[in-house]
C-alpha cells in the first residue's frame, strides 16, 4: 500500500478525504493535524479517535505553535502587518506553516502522498499546494475536494454508508481559530453590504470595566504582560484570554484572494490588534522616521507574500532580516487600556524613547537651536521650490 | 509706512506681534485669519475687532473651507491618508492652505512683509515660511515670538502697558480647530506616557444610543450623508457635527517633526476617520490589488511630504493625478454604525463592486474554472520557488 | 462555418495554424497581421499572398504603429522604463497592442474564435490570452502548436502534403522587428555565458565616424531630430534608421519570465536606449529629487506589469495619469553623439532647466544663503541623529 | 593652547586653513588626511611636510580604504547603486568615512574643534558637519573658507606673506580621486549642455584591443580576477588599473544636492561601473523576481540617503542587513570584454544559476507543465482583469 499523508481536520471534508482515500483508493492514510494555536489538548484527542475510526494508520498531532510564533507571528509583529489595514493574515499565516510541517512529516516516513481538503475555488489550496511542489516536488498531491466537487451531503452519505455516524452539523460560520486570531466566515461575508451579528464571533463580551495593562516588548517581541514575564507565545495567549472578554479585534477584511476574484471574511483577533498597535507605537517613539517609512512599506510587502503563499520566496528571508535589524531599540513598555469592544493605547515608556531626549520639546524654544539657526534651516529647505517655481512660473 | 501682512489669530502671540510691529515698528499692519473650517461668525467678528483694537490698518477674513477641501481634504480621502497610520494631518494640511491664500493677499495689496506668530520648535514656522519663501521670496519673514523668545508673561504686560487688557486665559490645551479635525496639545502630550483626560476633547460624549448612517460616495468624493444630497464641505461638517457627540475619532499622533525631533499630539477627527476608513472600504470593493498596493505606497508619501510643508514640490500634483484616476469607480454607498467612541463599517453597495461579479465566490467552486485549471495555475505559480529550492538545496 | 481569427505571422508555426484550422477543424479562418512597426509593405503583401494560399477566406493588416506608440511607447518612455535596467520591453509591449487589434477585429467581424501560434513554454501565450479572455471572455482561443507540441518537421510535412511548398528555411535566431527594437533569441541564448556574435544582430556596423545629434522634447515626447519637427513616431524611426549604422543599443536581457523561469534574449534598440536615456537626462534637469524618486518607483513596476501582460489592470492607467502629469516641464533639447557601439549624451538646454537658475551654483559661495544659514540648515538637519546617537549610545 | 583637528588635503583652501588657525586663533593645529584610496605613498609624504611646514603641530596619515569598503562600497555594489542611474557615489561615500575617521581621531586626541575646508554651497560641507555633529556634539566646527568666503588670490597672499611659497597652480578641473572613482568638476560642468573633453579624464586611452576578464565574486563580494584571489579592494585597484586604461565609466551626474540646487559633475569610475554591472547581471540569473525589484527600490533609496549625508540614520544598518542577506547565492563568475569607452558582459556561470535548472527552457515545451496547465495558470490569472473589464464595461 502507497503511503499517503492528509492534512486532517476533523471536519467533514477531511473525514470524507480519509475515508475515501483509505478504502476507495487504498492508500495507507496516515493523519495529521498540525496545531498553530486552535487545539486544545481535548479537541487533539477527539482529531485522533475520529482519524483512526475512518481508517488512518497512523495519526500524529504536530505541535507548531512555537514554529508559527518564530516563522511567522514574530515577524508580522516586527512588521506591523495587517493586510489591507485591517487584516492580521490570522489564517494565511497558520496555513504556511501547517503546510511545512507536513510536508516535513511526509517525507519523514516516506510518503509519495499528500492529500488535503481545500476547495478550488479559495486561496488555501494555493498556499498548501505551493509549499508542497516546491518543497517536494516528487509528492504527489491528492485533493478529492476540489477535484470531485462534492455537496456537503454526498459526503455526510458516503460516510453513513461506510458506516460512520458522527453528528456532522453544519454551522452556520466556518471557523478557524489559531494563535494570531479567529477567521469567521459565511453567510453574511457572502455579501457585500452586510456585517457579521455578534453571536457569529466565538468570544463574547463579557467585561465592562474598562482595564489597565502593561505589555512590555524586547526587541519588538512580546516578553511580559503586567510585568509577570513569559514566552512571547504565552504572553499571546494570556493577552488573548483577557482581551476576548472584551470582544476587541472584530472586523471583517476584503481582500483579493490570490485567484484573482474578491472575497470577505470575518475575524476576531483581540491579542494580535492590541499587540500590533501597541508596538507599533512603541516604533513610532524609538525608530528614526526613515526606518517607519520602510517599514511600513516592507511590511505590507510581506504580508502580501505571505497572503499569497509566496513564503518560500527568498525575498522573504531577506525582509526578515531588514525587520530583525530595525528591532535593536524597540524596547519598553506600552500602556493599554481595555473597554468593550475597544482598546486604547495610552503611551509608552523606554530607555530608548527618542522624544524624551534632552535636546527639546515639540511646540517649545529650547536651547538646541537659535530662531538663526531654524531660518537658515528653512531658507535652504525651501531652495528647491523656489528655483523650480522661479523657472517655470509663466508656463 | 511698509505694508506689512500679519497671519492674525486673535490669540496672544499673534496680538502681541500685531500690536509690536505696528507700534514698535511702525509698519501699516494688515491682519489676516484664513478660516479653514475652525472659526464661526460670532469668532471671526471678535477676532476683527481685536486686530483693529490693537492698531492694524485693515482686518480681513478669508473663507477658504472650499478651498482647503479642494486643494488638499480631497486628496487625503481619494489617499486614505492617515500619518503614521493614526493621524489624519488635520492642523499639517490646515497651514499650507492658510499660507498661500496670505501670500496671495500680501501681493494682492503689495505688502512687502508678512508676519506670523510660530515659535522655532515647531512644524508650522516651516510650513509658512517655506511657502512664503517659495511663492513670494522678494517678502521679508517677520516672525517676533520665534526671534525674541519672549514669556508669555512678558507678552502680557506689554501689551496691558500698552492698553490691550484682554483676559488672556491662559488654557491648559492649546487647540487647533478645522475642517478636517482638531488638534488638543499640552500636558500629557508632553509625555510619553500620558493619555490626554476625557475633559481635554472639546467634543464630549452625548450620544449612547448606535446610529446608522449611510456615505454616499462618487469618484472618491463624499456626496450625500443618508440619501441627502450636499457638497462634499457641507457633508463632512454634518458627519462632524453628529459624530463629535459620539467622542469618536481620538487619539494622539506621535511624529517626527520637520526639525528632526519627536512630538506628540492629541486630536479629534470624527469625520475624517469614519470618512477615510469607509471610503478605504469602498475602494477595497471597486479597485485590483495592484491598484490598492500603489495608492498606499503613493498615499503614504504624500501624507509624509504635506506634513513636512512640501505641498508646493511638482511630485505632489503628479500624485494628485495618479490619486484623482483611480477614483473612476469609487462610488457607492457605505453602511456605517456609530457607537461611544468608536464605529463600525458594515459593509458597502456599489454598482462597481468586484466582489458581486457573477464569476465566482471566495470559498466555494465555481462555474468560473475548473479544478485542473486550478491545479496548472498553483503548478506554474510554483515554478520558480521549485527551481530555486532545487538549485540551492545544498547550499 | 465557425468564424475564427487567426494572428498571422507568415511565419511558420501560424502558417501550419492557417492550414490546419481552415482545413482539419473547418474553421472559416481570417487571417489578421498587427504591424507594430517592423513590417514593410512588401513583407505585408507577401504574408497575404501566403494567408490565402494556405485557405485563410480573408487577410487583413492592422497598421498599428501610432496605436503602439500612443498606448504604451509614449509612457515607456515618460517612465525611463528599461525592465532589469536593460531592455526597453520591445516586444513585450508590442504583444499587448497586437492582442487588441486583434481581439477587436474578431469582435467586428463576429468570430468566436480567436487562434494564435505560441508555444506552452513563453511569455506571449500569456499576453495573448489574458487580453483575449479579458476583452472577450466569450471568444474560444485555440493554440495548436500550444496544444500539440509539434516538431517543426512535422509541421512542414504537414503543410507539404498540403500543396505549400514555401522554402521554410529555418533561421539560426529567431528575430521579431518592431517600432521599439528588434529581439534576437537562439543558441547563444539559451546558455547563460555567451554573448551573441556580432553576426547574430539584423543591424551590422556601417558607420565609423562620431556623429552629433539633437533629440528635441516637449512634454516628454520626441517631436524633432536636428531641428527638423515631425510625429514622434516618424522621429523614432528616423533616428533607428541613423543610429542602427552605429551598432548601438545591443545586449541580452536576462529576465523572469511570468511562467516562473528564467529566460535571456538579445535585443538591439538603438532608438529606444537613445531616447530613454537622452529623456531621462532632460528629466534630471527639468524635475524636482522626488518627482524623479517617485517616477523610478513607478516606471519600475508600470515596466513589471506590462512585461507580465498586466497591461489591463486600472493601475496601469493610473499610472500613466501619473506620468503624463511629470511631463509638463520635460521639453528641451539634448545633445547626443553617436559613436561606433555606444553614445554620449553632452548636455541639454532647456528654459525649464532647474540648473541654469540664476539662485547659485554648486559648490561656489553665491548670493542665495550665507553661511549661517547654511550653518544652521545642516544643524537642523543633525538633530535626529542627533538623539539617536545620545539616547542609544551605550546600547 | 586649545587642540584643533583639521581634515587636511594639502590643497591651497586646507593649507590656507591650516596657517590661520595656527597663526591666528591661536589653535594647536593636528592635521589628518584620511586615505580613502586616492592618495599614493608620495602624495601623503608631500602632504605631510606641507602640513608641518604650515604649522600643524602634528600630521597623521589615516589609511581607510578597508574601512571605506567594508563600510559602504560593499553595500553600494550589493544594492548595484548608481545615483541617478548613473553615477556611483564616489566622493559622497569618501566623505562619510573621512568624516567618521576625523571625529574618531579627535576624540582621541581630545580636541575640542574640528576643521574642514568646505565652502557653504555643497554637499561636503553637510556630510561633514551632520557626522561632527552627531558623533560628537560637544565638539565645535571650524569652516573658515566657508565663513570668510575668501578668493583664491586672498589665500595665495595670505600664505605668501607668511612665508609658504607653494606653487598654488589652479588646475583647470577640480579632481577627486579614491577607491569608488574620480570626480571631473569645473568649467563645462558647470554649464547644462557641454560635456568635458577627453583630456580632462584623468585616465586616458591606452589600449585598442578588446580584452576579456573573468569576475568572481562570491556572496556578492569581488573575490577574484581572472581567476587570481584576492581581497575585494585589491581586487577592485587592480581592475581599476586595467579598465582606466581603456578609457570606461566615464559621465557626467546631474544632481539634486543636499541644498536643494542641481549639481553637475564629471567622474571616472571605470571598475565601479563594471563590478555593478557584472554584479546586476549575476543577480538576474541567481535572485527571484521579487529580490530583484525590492533591492531596486532599497538600492536606490540607500544611495539617497548616503549621498545626503544620512549614513548614520539606523535605517541604512537595517537595510544593510536586508542587502547582505540577499547576497546568499550571489556567487558565481561573470565574463566580460573591455572595449575602449565601453565593456559587454557575455554571461555568467554560477551554481546558482536559476536559469540552467533542468525544469525547462524558455520558448521551448518541455516537461515541466502542459499545454493544460499553462492554459489554467493563464485563465486563473485572468480572472481579476475578467471582472473588472466586466463590472465596468459600460462605465
Amino acid at each position: 500500500m502507497e503511503k499517503l499523508v492528509i492534512a486532517y481536520s476533523g471536519g467533514l471534508d477531511t473525514s470524507y478525504c480519509a475515508k475515501y482515500l483509505s478504502q476507495e483508493e487504498g492508500f495507507e492514510v496516515h493523519a495529521v493535524s498540525v496545531n498553530t494555536g486552535g487545539f486544545s489538548k481535548a479537541e487533539i484527542d477527539e482529531i485522533e479517535e475520529k482519524a483512526l475510526a475512518l481508517g488512518a494508520t497512523s495519526y500524529t498531532s504536530i505541535d507548531a505553535v512555537s514554529t508559527f510564533y518564530n516563522k511567522v507571528v514574530k515577524y508580522l509583529i516586527f512588521g506591523n502587518v495587517l493586510r489591507n489595514n485591517t487584516y492580521p493574515l490570522s489564517v494565511s499565516a497558520e496555513r504556511i506553516v501547517q503546510a511545512i510541517e507536513i510536508v516535513n512529516h511526509a517525507k519523514k516516513i516516506g510518503a509519495k502522498y499528500i492529500a488535503h481538503g481545500s476547495t478550488g475555488a479559495g486561496n488555501d489550496q494555493v498556499r498548501f499546494d505551493m509549499i508542497f511542489q516546491i518543497l517536494a516536488p516528487e509528492i504527489q498531491i491528492i485533493t478529492p475536494i476540489r477535484d470531485k466537487k462534492l455537496a456537503r451531503e454526498e459526503e455526510i452519505n458516503y460516510l453513513q454508508q461506510n458506516g460512520i455516524d458522527y453528528p456532522w452539523e453544519k454551522a452556520k460560520y466556518s471557523i478557524n481559530r489559531g494563535l494570531w486570531g479567529t477567521s469567521v466566515g459565511g453567510d453574511e461575508t457572502l455579501t457585500s453590504h452586510l456585517s457579521l451579528p455578534e453571536s457569529a464571533y466565538p468570544s463574547q463580551l463579557e467585561k465592562e470595566l474598562p482595564k489597565e495593562l502593561k505589555l512590555t516588548f524586547k526587541n519588538g517581541e512580546l516578553v511580559a504582560l503586567d510585568g509577570e514575564q513569559d514566552s512571547p507565545v504565552a504572553n499571546i495567549e494570556k493577552l488573548s484570554a483577557i482581551a476576548s472578554k472584551y470582544a476587541i479585534g472584530r472586523d471583517i477584511h476584503v481582500g483579493d484572494t490570490i485567484i484573482g476574484i474578491k472575497g470577505r471574511v470575518g475575524f476576531e483577533a483581540a491579542a494580535p490588534l492590541i499587540i500590533i498597535k501597541a508596538h507599533h507605537l512603541l516604533e513610532k517613539h524609538t525608530l528614526s522616521k526613515w526606518q517607519q517609512y520602510q517599514k511600513e512599506q516592507m511590511g505590507n510587502f510581506y504580508g502580501m507574500l505571505l497572503h499569497e503563499g509566496n513564503y518560500l520566496d527568498e525575498v522573504m528571508r531577506n525582509i526578515e532580516a531588514f525587520l530583525t535589524d530595525t528591532q535593536k531599540h524597540v524596547s519598553g513598555d506600552v500602556f493599554v487600556t481595555l473597554h468593550p469592544y475597544r482598546f486604547e493605547l495610552n503611551g509608552i515608556s523606554s530607555k530608548h524613547d527618542l522624544m524624551n531626549a534632552s535636546f527639546g520639546s515639540y511646540g517649545e524654544m529650547n536651547k538646541g537651536w537659535t530662531a538663526d539657526e531654524a531660518k537658515g534651516f528653512i531658507k535652504i529647505l525651501s531652495n528647491s521650490g523656489k528655483i523650480a517655481n522661479h523657472v517655470n512660473q509663466d508656463s
